[in-house]
């Protein structure tokens, strides 16, 4: 499906195809907060936006503001959890054009410290259901949620 | 320099070591537009934070959401000059850990439009001066400034 053809009926975000619904962290206002099925980076986390749009610039001036204080939340939340040396931030797109903001701790440890995350070929790791529900766990203890 | 030892001191940015000066857009209040160097995706342009911080938490609510009216409205310039099909934001820092922010139209013409910019190989692309100019021109011009 090609952007410029992707609205509410075919958005796998819309759909509740993606993400699926045991990574879900916590709704956080206008966005629900979901850890990254792939976890190699550790404290992947993803922010869905409610409403469906695929830019910012499409988004009333109070949206945009209370989604950033969301996303900088979240980043704080997983930089004092997971002692992170750096945050990264992205919302891309790419392949489902719903905004969702990419909340990435670069840890010491990084494999990669000075690359962006996207560059550096790895296998998935997912993890154990005990494990995933833990993590979760942890972040909503830190949102206070 | 390890991120933990940056500060105002040994940041390129504050420094203006970073970015070139003759790649300067315009002063959006909180930040200052600068056209990527590499403008083999055509329209890539940084905004640079004024004041010296690594983390959108680490900012004042206020310039927080001051900042990213000017990433919106950015975006929208670029997605209107360049006719792109998906904006790109990033804020990631790991080489330069000063707040900058990444916005990357994604044209239909993209080499490799469901992938972020990072992953694709490609030789820099510098601009002439006279294209330099050019660019920069029609970017003031769209922004009325």
């Amino acid at each position: 499906v090609e952007i410029e053809k992707m609205n509410i009926e075919n958005c796998d975000a819309c759909n509740k195809t993606w993400p699926q619904e045991n990574y879900r962290i916590a709704d956080l206002g206008e966005s629900i907060a979901y850890l990254h099925h792939d976890q190699y980076f550790p404290g992947w986390t993803v922010l869905v936006l409610k409403q469906h749009a695929t830019e910012l610039f499409q988004l009333s001036v109070e949206v945009q503001q209370k989604l950033i204080l969301e996303v900088s939340r979240m980043a704080e939340v997983l930089a004092e959890i997971y002692q992170a040396a750096k945050i990264n931030y992205a919302l891309l797109g790419n392949v489902v054009p719903h905004i969702h903001w990419h909340i990435i701790p670069r840890l010491t440890e990084d494999p990669v410290p000075r690359e962006p995350v996207f560059m550096h070929q790895h296998e998935t790791k997912l993890l154990t259901d005990a494990n995933l529900e833990q993590e979760i766990a942890k972040i909503r203890t830190q949102l206070k949620m």
